[in-house]
């Protein structure tokens, strides 16, 4: 997004908006020109040992040959408009859809149509922080078209269970394995997030290690804000995941709910781990602003003893630097006078002093 | 409105009333005289390559000659009551609707009478911030009414697609263009938005930058009542359209439901932004409030040190600078008499001064 | 209220107990004795042009001479046991309602009895603050009887309606004229609200015209309770009147129902101003208790640079102001029998003035 | 409770917990030993003026000579383990109602078993003040029994109505009588709650008063915590009661239905009062602690004028307190020689003192 | 959880995640390498006296032999992959909920399957603090299969019920026993809520004794942590809890149902005393913040009052520290050589203090 990257120290970024020029004809496939290269990626299986074939896919007739009871059509790239239209007519995708699978900056939700169900998600990226891209999932009956912005995904172990014939997956149908997938997706959250509760620790520690103060601030600021961009998608994430779950279409095999519930769980589990977070944050901003309050508190006390006991102390000094001619008259700083005077004014300065400190420590301030 | 006017620098200025006076009949066509009189424009199409006709509209008996699928009859400006009760008149619109159309303050919602929808929507004008302007739409089998306060709206990329017959507006019905129409003035929510954002980025870097203070708190809670004004907008919008989806009518066509679907997603999409906006004001108040907390402490810390440093030193100082008679005793002052009395008073200042810096640098206050 | 008149000056006045006695045999008619004496006006009328009868009411067998299709029965003052009863008695009217009538503390609501129905509404008066009175409504077939605390009120409108045959009132039944008298209760909401507004604007340009404190807080928060004792009327209101509107019963005529629906809306849209208002004032208390803040902290900054400056230069003077004795050897103070002793003195206490005041610059405290 | 007797002054007392030692049997009938012994009071009536008895219960036998329509059965002190168990058999009581009616510290809530209705409410004290004793409500066809922990209760005004056959009390069923008497435990609380406002206004007017500080703070606090154990108290026992009123069984006479709503209602009522004097307290509370705020500020500001006028003229005496040795040089403190060296000295502090103020007021500080 | 065991002193910890590696198979029984050996106790009982039998299981086949009408199968620790493996086939329990079983993380919920329940709770361990562990019920028709982490549980008393044949747990189903186990979970809450209550009547104490701070902020913090945590387990539970009780299923008898309403009671009594902490611990931490605020205010209000009296007798003092010659005029200090310039002075300063003090007396500072 070029605002982002203009401005890439803002804690609050927005979030970006859906891709189409205002205006623009509804449907419009408007492939963005910045987006990579599709590359299309088939595998397709059924249940026997050697059911099981992959291919590279150039041209969408290539899938004619494979009669394999599923076929995973997997897009990365959203670049090549050519390659999204002829998938969208072989499958009948309606164009809305197509849209907003370039447009990657939906908010994760479910669409049913009358013989395919339109999903979308949004998934960490390995190599990123809590940035989120959009994967995009179409399926019907015996086809799975999943289409992500970028190389590197969290599919590759379901893709080894497919070739290994692992688990139930390669008996089942494409609502399974879009299950399989997004469920990768949402494992993938587990170890960022427990990386990031390492650093809230590490922050926690640093706020009552006397480090609490501005710096400390901004920085759980910036990571509160990486945290709700997340949040605002894990919630509409799962409210898509339940809808799937809750349907009753012969799209969704009964043996696939209950996987389906177990996901929806895993995303309840995550999003826990989000608000515990938030709340942790929540509280480690007060902390550190009361901590500050504190330390101010602590260090204004020590200003009010000292002052306070030297005001009087400085006062009695000043006195006795006073320049009354002592001839003039005999009330005229007599004390200047005595034999004992220097010890008197000492005195009466510790005497001033030690009642101050009294009076203080019975006060509690030392 | 007068008020508003009369007080242009109010931060929360209060949603104005709705039009009518209070006790007037309800039902009663009260036009604002201070409205712009109305142009009317009317497109009326089919899907035929040359069936569109565009006229400007005079009488209403006008509309009798146009033979085509869909009428669109595009109000603009609401100062003249007899257009607008014959348009009444000829579509059979409920009194209250026209009394709604005129009271320009509505919040956005949808009824529905017997033959017909009314929908309200506010819309921003393209050239002013976050203001809105009220747009009604009526509209029935074949025809669609829009009323808009003043020139100048988002409604041009469809008339245009009307025009060049581009998608499939020519071939659907009125509530599709009903769609069209809303789904434009949807758009032109979000390059506001965004210019918005950028606002609010460099706010929070001016914040972290030292300027945290009086004014940057003025400036984000100007923007804050800004962005409420909006939402009290979306949210009754977003509800409208939801329910205008979910209707089942024969007014809507199947066909149009996954398109106002659509648009109820880029609704969601643009709430979305502005509840992150939302957020985002308050952390930054939050922040700004902090920042000077942190900016006092630091002062308040450097005042201690200081003074603390110096209020003893100052003591000592005093102390010698006393007047008593050294002749009138060995026990007065016998210090300034000695050869080294200076440099062990010196001394004295000195041991005092290194003794409160490691007691502050072990504080951690240096 | 006797305990409301005693502490004229509470912020927080607690909204009134319900009328009775603790014990009191519930469907009482315990009848206020402070309360003013019942003035009953009727208005009966129907369609034709001069079917319209108004006349005092002085014993309700006059109702009998009465055949027109609607009779409005306005009780003005609750303090006449015997009326009361009379018209609990003709129009059948449940205990528990009558109990509810002169207990003119109720929640506004709506209770459905067999073939009646009986709404509790709360206006503001005419010439009151943002106080209200409770005004109840007990409607059936043909009959609507309206009982009012005092005299003034906001139905003058609608009477003048009646009489010059305005609009549809004369044709429609008892439940229009109970929306039409609702809806002129709400329509005196608006301009009070404005005025509310505009005190709410005048206090938002104290804030930030240094005016901030105490004084200002006080008055925040007592416009902010006066506006909860509002908002707690208004809600339950509404969904009264929403009740209302969604009723399917004989006594609601459908004709009614958009007009009540309308209704609905204008109240909706007097809560978005109070809602709005509620924000204001909680962003107002922020923004006052913030600019103190700010305030302090700007003393505390010039507190800090003046005392850092001086105490310093202070110490050097005081230095210099001992009375070492020079005599008595040459390390004690020669400074002060050099020549150039005191430019010298002058000098040191410049050089560290313009170091501190260039730190300070630095740190941007100046 | 122990834990609470123990530590008598905790602002936050927990709820105490449920009587049962973990792990016991449920459905035990676990009398408290330190309850007080049971007195059960019963009165038979019927709708005939002479069809009241009224006698106190030794044997539950005495129940059979009684045929009259209602039993009403009242037991005051839960430590009668025969008692309870002789009531339980005869009237069919469930052993887990009989274990909530003696584990006196139960939610209020409504439990229906199949030919009887168990409620639990709980009841002020006359006596006390905020705190609550549970009522425990069992009554089916023509019986109704009441489980109270102490004696004094808010009972005796319908005891009164029963014998004097005062209202519709001795035509109606046991449903009605349960409703009554939950009502007239509902009344207790309008002057209590009434006795707590006139509080709150107290320290309101103590807070403006200058008094805001540590103690208001404290007693804020407290009368918060009560108020929320109160409120826990309201809401569950407007759920029963609602519950109640929904019901629709044999046992719930249609007749009784408007006079629960009318109950239901003035519960919603004292909740009004309980809502609006928490917000009240967070009101009270956040302007506690803003008045010492603005005190702390008008403080600093006096300090810091003071301060920052007099440092700079100390400083000027200090400088001329100087002991630089004239005679060593023109250029020693010449000032001191002149003729008009005092005075010009004065002239420099006056200057400087007007200086200041000057600023100081146009600063908005004096 | 190696996290947690590495930084044992944060306060928020996370909840820790789900067990299975990223990518694993679904239902995959990845059992713990780390957990302790299952130990496996199985009570078989019926309602006839001697119909008990307890036995060590080493082999599902002993389970052949028991013919009683309800298997209680008691599994701690779920270290052994064989042992869970060999009870999933014999009572077909879905691969999901055993893999749920052993990742012993899940939140707490309610699985059904075609002829069994899937229950999830968590329950504080006897000697550990507000920690959870996971406890799993499996159960259907005759049979409940418990899953425990580690030993040491609340079920003793339900075992003893058991073999005593005491109430009536051995006369009921399998459900009723699920019941009793976690209604005694429940109960193992109550003692520990109150010891936690103890320790927070204690902190309350403390802040109001001057002791607020810091160090207590971070004590209350770590307070809320830990029932934040808690808080968070217990709300699904009574989520499941409360689905369970609602279940209109062959496998739970109605007699059970009004136990489980019951137990529902309890854990809302649980609920009810977290949500009164949690409220008590905001107030607390809102307090602590405050008394610090008010500490600090009589501190600097101390400070302010010192100062102001003292700096302008110093000055005072400092003024006739001057050194002007006096033989250079006769406008050089004529106080000096005044007879009783000394008490004059005094007086002076005298003068300041009382008007001063009078001043603050005013102002209420004193």
């Amino acid at each position: 997004m070029p605002r982002t990257a203009s401005a890439p120290r803002a804690i609050f970024r927005h979030p970006p908006r859906r891709g189409g020029r205002p205006g623009e004809v509804p449907g419009t496939l408007a492939v963005d020109p910045a987006a990579p290269r599709s590359e299309v990626r088939v595998i397709a299986y059924g249940p026997g040992d050697d059911a099981l074939r992959e291919l590279a896919l150039d041209r969408v007739e290539q899938l004619d040959a494979l009669d394999l009871a599923v076929v995973w059509i997997d897009v990365v790239g959203l670049g090549d408009e050519e390659t999204l239209r002829a998938l969208g007519q072989r499958f009948k995708i309606h164009p809305l859809v197509l849209e907003d699978v370039v447009h990657v900056h939906q908010r994760p939700k479910l669409e049913s149509y009358s013989d395919q169900y339109f999903l979308v998600t949004r998934s960490l990226h390995p190599d990123a922080g809590l940035d989120t891209e959009q994967i995009s999932f179409v399926f019907g009956r015996g086809f799975l078209i999943t289409f992500q912005e970028r190389r590197g995904d969290g599919f590759e172990p379901v893709r080894e269970r497919l070739r290994r014939n692992q688990g139930r997956v390669r008996t089942l149908g494409a609502d399974y394995l879009a299950y399989a997938l997004v469920d990768a997706t949402v494992d993938l959250l587990f170890p960022v997030l427990e990386a990031y509760g390492d650093r809230l620790a590490a922050l926690e520690e640093a706020i009552f290690a006397q480090q609490a103060g501005e710096a400390l601030a901004r920085k759980l600021l910036s990571l509160r804000a990486e945290l709700l961009s997340l949040r605002r998608v894990l919630w509409p994430m799962r409210d898509a995941l339940s809808a799937l779950q809750r349907e009753e279409s012969p799209l969704i095999d009964p043996t696939t709910v209950p996987y389906l519930r177990d996901c929806v769980d895993h995303l309840a589990h995550v999003i826990d781990m989000v608000e515990h977070d938030r709340e942790a944050i929540s509280s480690m901003m007060d902390a550190n602003l009361s901590m500050t309050s504190y330390k101010l508190n602590e260090v204004m006390k020590l200003l009010t003893v000292i002052a306070t006991i030297f005001i009087p102390l400085g006062f009695v000094a000043g006195l006795y630097g006073m320049n009354f001619d002592r001839a003039a008259g005999p009330w005229n700083m007599p004390e200047l006078g005595w034999a004992y005077g220097y010890p008197f004014a000492l005195g009466v300065m510790l005497t001033i002093s030690l009642g101050l400190l009294a009076f203080f420590h019975r006060k509690g301030w030392l």
